[in-house]
């Protein structure tokens, strides 16, 4: 047995409470090397007195790891525990935070178990069901659809249906500085070809006042652009969505801002004077940008870095964070470089928007493992950057075999706890990355065998806007052209595999993925239902138990 | 090379921030494998085109690990870095969040590098220098001395010195139900005689209103039990110690209360019509003892435990926190039973205590792994009872030989990060164990080299009252005993010992614990100076480079 590959940690994604009466119990050990994994657990009080044992199983493999399992129903919310591995050669050995030992002795436990120590509600992470059921349909505003204002609707200045900003003819290549003219109108007059596809919520790319097309520098926090409609606009979109039952998710930009914005301006002006300058981070009496002395955003220097440990920026945020859910019914935030903020923001951002709505759902843009940010009190969800990783190297880079793609599924699975992985934001691709359609040189089997995939992972499904038809597009500006309006045959396709994102088994299931005959085999199961997809991206059929898939096709088998 | 051996995560104790320019990036590999360990390093955003390369070393290593670590001073504080490792073979390996690869593409490295991505000054963990100098000497209060009001201080009925509550005649064996009469003005009179031995911190078991005699059932928050002399005999203690300059931590209950306490008795009598219904956790419409319907501390169902998810008492119990430091100036809080609290409510009252004084700790009474608790959120420090047990196991069980304690101890330097270490509270023995000196046999050499070994340990040095003289005691009641007072030849040696603490490398330095010739071998080093102890635990000499250290004795060098 390699004794170097066990590991357990108490009070960790290895350990952690799914309800206030249920804990889940994971050990790693070496791929194979382990033929019985229990765990002995009781109240942790008496645990020198009173006992139970109970097998796990293993829930995912990967390359190197088998990952046990269990989900231990308690009757008291103090547990403790202790491991009994049994190896290939029926060796027993008992596994403490003394690591592993032949012998164990219970009358001195309480030196040395794991323990939850007491299941506390308010530190349990809590599932918002929504996610796992939903289809995101991800738009950039300038270039999905521009629209009309409705007759009907009384046109201020802030909602003037001006032209003159658009210097990008719909359909030419953009640039960085092109303005195409797509708005929130726009949006509102094509649900019904957004529903259609299936989906069930939005994500919009920012949609505050900013000067450039993708409005990641926000001058106004509390004003939608003009060049999207204004205020009146949203509030028509967000009349238009909840009548469809669409959810709506908007993009919190809060590492940063635009130099335009009045906070900073009034800090260029007044330097050390401003009541301002504690909200940004400048080494110096006033921010000079040559030499560049105030921190950033990577290095664009029109767009400051908030001082997310300034108590007034913090409420500030916090306020914005509030106001867009209150005034106009949002339901989450996709937060814009949400990894350069920090914990103790966060933290307080949590309380102050779950106290509005528990469902109100919080989704970071995290590119890298995430599991200190997804413990129940920060986020609900990262955008799984690892995902799209992982379909990058299988289907474009072929960095990853079948095998080694579905151990490297299984290993995302064991980065976070199980409620975060039920709301995972998985993606192909995002105006941040290449478009997912050119990475694989315009193959629309691939894009839709990759789609499938992503529809199977636990959490939701994003669909970045132009995929289902599909849209090309290399990295930023290339990646958020123009989308094409029209009929297309590959949106059905889309359209018919999104449908399996209802099935009961791919909203609650656990997730198991593994290569047979050369096929990527991933199922879900729930109580009482199991779907099983097979993906086939090969150039030849494969049979997966009477089943048989045709090259480059998918299959879905519900039971 | 052992794969499975190798262990690295971004924004754990593997990878933080020790100030706002400085990071700390640990590796842990199988013991021996990897002849050299560098880290690649470079500004988060930049990562794909500039780079530097840095040389681990070794921190530490166990009986499976070595601990590779550096400390980079940082020009910017957006941190990416992978690894890259050479094993004895010569064989390179990259090591990032895909695992081990033979190449790696730095142009897409954005998707796989370990990061700390972005070192947020609120998010960082402070250190409290003093208590990384402390002696801290726990007091059970009611059997160290029993002092009388001095002649010109106010005698209000609350400091009436009533003895008829006294059952223990002192120096008796003390039951459970034992008063001996032990009071704040003891510990007040016996200043002298505490300093002279080189404590510089006072840890009081409770001392508020309780029926009990160690109070770990408080009926009264706000009032200092009359049996120890009420608030103004702890009035003058502060005074007498603030005179001395010895720091006093107060043991804070928020675990549980006792059933006496006036919001219990209101749910007790009102049930679901008591406006603390909710303060407690009660199953039914009123509390019952048989069946026992409520959340006890244990299974003492005269200790109900409070429902620290409910903002009324997580205001109640930070209002407790807060009133004892300002009104009397205290410098911090044991944190009873800390571990069943919620997460959620130690980071408010942390917020709450740290804005009074940065320098107030927060030390929770956590016997097991707790770095979820050591981030910088919650607590500074924990008892450190993975210390006892591995000081008991040596030189009491002889479950470790010499090398195996100094694995262990090397292990719980990795357990935590470096500011949790420089506070940890070490100790042998306390109110909650047998005392160490029975445990040893009344050997008194074997328990000044384990007080030796405590005070070489990065962190506070707890002496639990009568440890110095010393005082014998089985489990509790047993190790509950009175003070006995008068001269004691080994009290003399603690003194002795107790004086290295003043040296700047036992406050500062990094800790390195190595057998040699079958002595225990720690290293203190910090800039300039370098500590060195020794300690043989055999019946012969051993002799170290030049230092020959007779049977059963303790030598230190200082350089």
């Amino acid at each position: 047995m390699n004794r170097h590959a066990i590991l357990h940690k108490s009070d960790s994604l290895y350990s952690f409470a799914l309800t206030p009466d249920t804990a889940e119990i994971r050990l790693r050990a070496a791929k194979g090397d382990i033929s019985i994994a229990d765990v002995i657990y009781g109240q942790k009080h008496e645990f020198s007195l009173h006992r139970k044992i109970a097998r796990m199983n293993i829930s995912a493999s990967d390359g190197l790891f088998d990952y046990f399992t269990i989900r231990l129903n308690l009757d008291d919310k103090r547990l403790a525990y202790i491991f009994l591995l049994t190896d290939n050669e029926g060796n027993k050995y008992y596994y403490s935070e003394d690591g592993l030992t032949e012998t164990y002795d219970f009358s001195v436990a309480f030196y040395n178990f794991f323990q939850l120590a007491y299941l506390n509600g308010n530190d349990i992470f809590p599932r918002c069901e929504w996610l796992s059921r939903a289809v995101v349909y991800q738009i950039f505003v300038d270039r999905f659809h521009r629209g009309v204002i409705p007759e009907n609707s009384v046109k201020s200045s802030e909602t003037a249906a001006c032209d003159d900003f658009i210097n990008l003819k719909w359909g030419d290549k953009p640039t960085s500085k092109s303005f195409a003219g797509g708005n929130l109108d726009g949006i509102a007059q094509k649900l019904d070809y957004i529903c259609d596809l299936g989906v069930n919520t939005l994500y919009l790319t920012p949609i505050f006042t900013s000067r450039s097309n993708h409005k990641y520098d926000i001058s106004d926090y509390f004003s939608v652009d003009p060049h999207f409609g204004g205020n009146a606009a949203f509030d028509r979109l967000m009349t238009a969505c909840k009548a469809r039952g669409i959810r709506v998710i908007l993009d919190a930009v809060f590492n940063h801002c635009s130099e335009d914005i009045k906070q900073f301006r009034d800090v260029c002006e007044k330097g050390k004077r401003s009541p301002y300058f504690d909200w940004f981070v400048i080494y110096g009496e006033k921010p000079t940008k040559r030499p560049l002395n105030y921190e950033v955003f990577a290095s664009c220097d029109y767009m400051p870095k908030w001082n997310t440990a300034n108590p007034e920026v913090q409420e500030y945020l916090c306020s914005v964070g509030e106001y867009w859910i209150k005034e106009y019914g949002i339901d989450g935030w996709r937060l814009d470089v949400s990894d350069e903020v920090s914990h103790e923001f966060w933290r307080k951002f949590r309380k102050r928007i779950k106290a509005i709505g528990a469902d109100k759902v919080l989704i970071g843009e995290n590119w890298h493992d995430s599991s200190s940010y997804l413990c129940g009190d920060q986020f609900d969800s990262i955008m799984n950057y690892a995902f799209t990783k992982a379909m990058l190297d299988y289907f474009v880079y072929k960095k990853l075999d079948t095998a080694a793609l579905c151990d490297k599924l299984n290993e995302l699975m064991m980065r976070n706890v199980t409620q975060a992985n039920l709301m995972m934001l998985n993606l192909l691709d995002s105006h941040d990355t290449h478009r997912f359609y050119t990475e694989c040189g315009k193959d629309e089997n691939k894009l839709l065998l990759a789609l499938a995939v992503e529809t199977f992972m636990p959490g939701a499904t994003m669909v970045y806007y132009g995929t289902e038809i599909p849209l090309e597009g290399g990295y930023d500006p290339d990646s958020r052209r123009c989308f094409i309006w029209g009929e297309h045959s590959f949106s059905k396709r889309v359209k018919e595999l999104l449908k399996y994102k209802r099935l009961r088994a791919l909203t609650d299931g656990d997730a198991v993925f593994r290569e047979q005959n050369g096929a990527i085999v991933i199922e879900r199961i729930t109580d009482g239902q199991k779907v099983t997809l097979i993906v086939n991206n090969s150039d030849s059929s494969v049979c997966i138990s009477d089943t048989s898939v045709k090259p480059f096709c998918y299959k879905v088998i519900v039971e």
